[in-house]
């Protein structure tokens, strides 16, 4: 591969020259510049970002840690972030911890040796206590950590609270949700608070079921759903933590007779391309999924910087009516 | 953050001798590591490995270049290879083109800056013909090009066939399939040899329809589905060059009054999430995701090393039965 010296020598000029044309530095002349241009165009040369990243102690890097990939809520975050980073000159490197809590420290970790501009989390076990030495940003999202620089997150209880109000507008009176992980601290606990809030206001019944971190792990939650559902043969309106459960619950409908939404009401929480794909498709509450990633981004990047960014951001939810209610 | 001098002061060594210990060179007693591993827990160390990539003049980092993110087929390859590099040791950087050329030859360049190990790619456009100066080992998945280095492929024409030969068996005398990108050239484009090979051999009427590059992006095609069927109302089986179309092909069948499996039957491709959450569960073919990244991964990390690597690695598809066939 071409090097610096390479370039000088093949115009002519001298390192420090040709590197003041690389980093904008000093006074060059348009002819100088041109020249170099032209050597590094017939050479091929790539500058070495890894060099420049050392001098410059710190690189235009964004490390993003997620539970999950496949999952459609974080596919979805993940392509917006990429597409905020990349806007903004910087790259991801993503690391998937599949909810393993050692996986995510030794993640945190290598973020740190590669010199990472800052971090945004997505998850939070008790190793980001010990991370936030490192001086590196942290931005969490949909998880608020004392220590952490920042935090994005939606109005989770708002959208517990209309995924309630819109069941109970259709008639439901029987309601059950499916909300977070029994073990952890999930977005989907303030969710079931919104939603417990007006389920205790109006005339209706009401179940909060937990999932488990297997169950979370794995993106499986039929046998769940159908105990759940069978238990309890009232049940008329069903709100779940997320588009991708919902899509479960229509298969489960279908395999115990009962019809969505005729007999059964089904709302999720989201908003990602697979409640729009699924028959019936699926009212949900949105997520501003890419707002949220571009705050996470801004403020990675600001912060990287040096600048002062907000501790937490709420943003906003809102319903959106499909044919599952 | 602590340095390696800070390292060396705290346990009273030099930096040689500090140095020797964290890359594991020469004799160094116990005493004197336990001492320099003690210290780097106090003052929390943590290398830079940004100083390591640039005397080594490569990283542990692999680029990984997609058209989509959101895609469930690319969001399952993305968490393989992730998993796969991160076995290894290896990060990967994660870029996305949204099937823009001239974002592809940024990343690629970007890539190349960073001193990548190696780069997978899963598109390949006139860039890539440029690229392949560099050096950087570049495998792709799902496209051949004559100047990479590997390629990893699925049989798409047995895929084809295989599709074409279920929906005969179950009875169909009118397929419909919808194929790659008019523009490109697309896995898809075997697909379509294998399935018309297959009607051409046995008594069936049957239509391929292409897909514009604008769908691909914006991954909606209800109205070219909902064109083509009711084009021809005698068309009794479908197979479509991926789950996400065929969970599309459910809907717009709702929409125009026709049942699947009893109207229609309906196959997919890649035996993604997606395929398993709708209703009815969609028949595939399966890809091998998990096999194809670990694959590609091995083999972009064996060319860093100089070791010889196959050119085109085919591996074998199957069906999978599911209700709406």
């Amino acid at each position: 591969m071409a090097t610096l010296k390479d370039v000088a020598a093949e115009c002519g000029l001298t390192v420090t020259t040709v590197s003041r044309v690389l980093n904008n530095r000093g006074y060059i002349s348009d002819e100088t510049r041109k020249k170099v241009f032209a050597a590094m165009e017939k050479l091929n040369y790539k500058p070495n970002e890894v060099a420049r990243s050392l001098s410059k102690k710190t690189t235009n890097t964004i490390g993003v840690i997620v539970p999950h990939i496949r999952h459609p809520y974080f596919a979805d975050m993940i392509s917006n972030i990429e597409n905020a980073a990349s806007k903004e000159g910087y790259k991801i490197i993503l690391c998937n911890t599949k909810g393993r809590n050692n996986k995510e420290k030794e993640y945190l970790d290598m973020c740190t040796s590669n010199r990472v501009a800052g971090i945004i989390l997505f998850s939070a076990s008790v190793a980001v206590q010990e991370f936030t030495d490192s001086k590196i940003p942290l931005v969490t999202v949909e998880r608020f950590v004392e220590n952490g620089t920042a935090a994005v997150e939606c109005d989770n209880r708002e959208g517990g609270e209309l995924a309630a109000k819109h069941l109970i507008d259709r008639g439901c009176k029987h309601l059950l949700m499916i909300s977070g992980v029994t073990e952890s601290s999930m977005p989907a606990d303030d969710r079931a608070i919104g939603f417990e809030d007006v389920c205790k206001k109006n005339d209706v019944t009401y179940r909060i079921v937990s999932t488990s971190i297997g169950q979370y792990n794995s993106l499986d939650y039929h046998e769940l759903l159908q105990d759940a559902l069978q238990m309890d043969e009232r049940i008329d309106g069903i709100f779940t933590s997320s588009d991708l459960i919902a899509s479960q619950v229509l298969q489960v409908c279908t395999k115990i007779g009962r019809r969505v939404p005729e007999d059964l009401k089904l709302i999720g929480f989201d908003d990602v391309m697979i409640s729009q794909i699924t028959n019936p498709p699926i009212s949900t509450i949105h997520q501003p999924i890419k707002e949220m990633a571009e705050a996470a981004v801004d403020m990675v990047i600001a912060a990287s910087k040096g600048k002062t960014v907000p501790k937490r951001t709420l943003l906003p939810v809102s319903l959106v009516i499909r044919e599952s209610t």
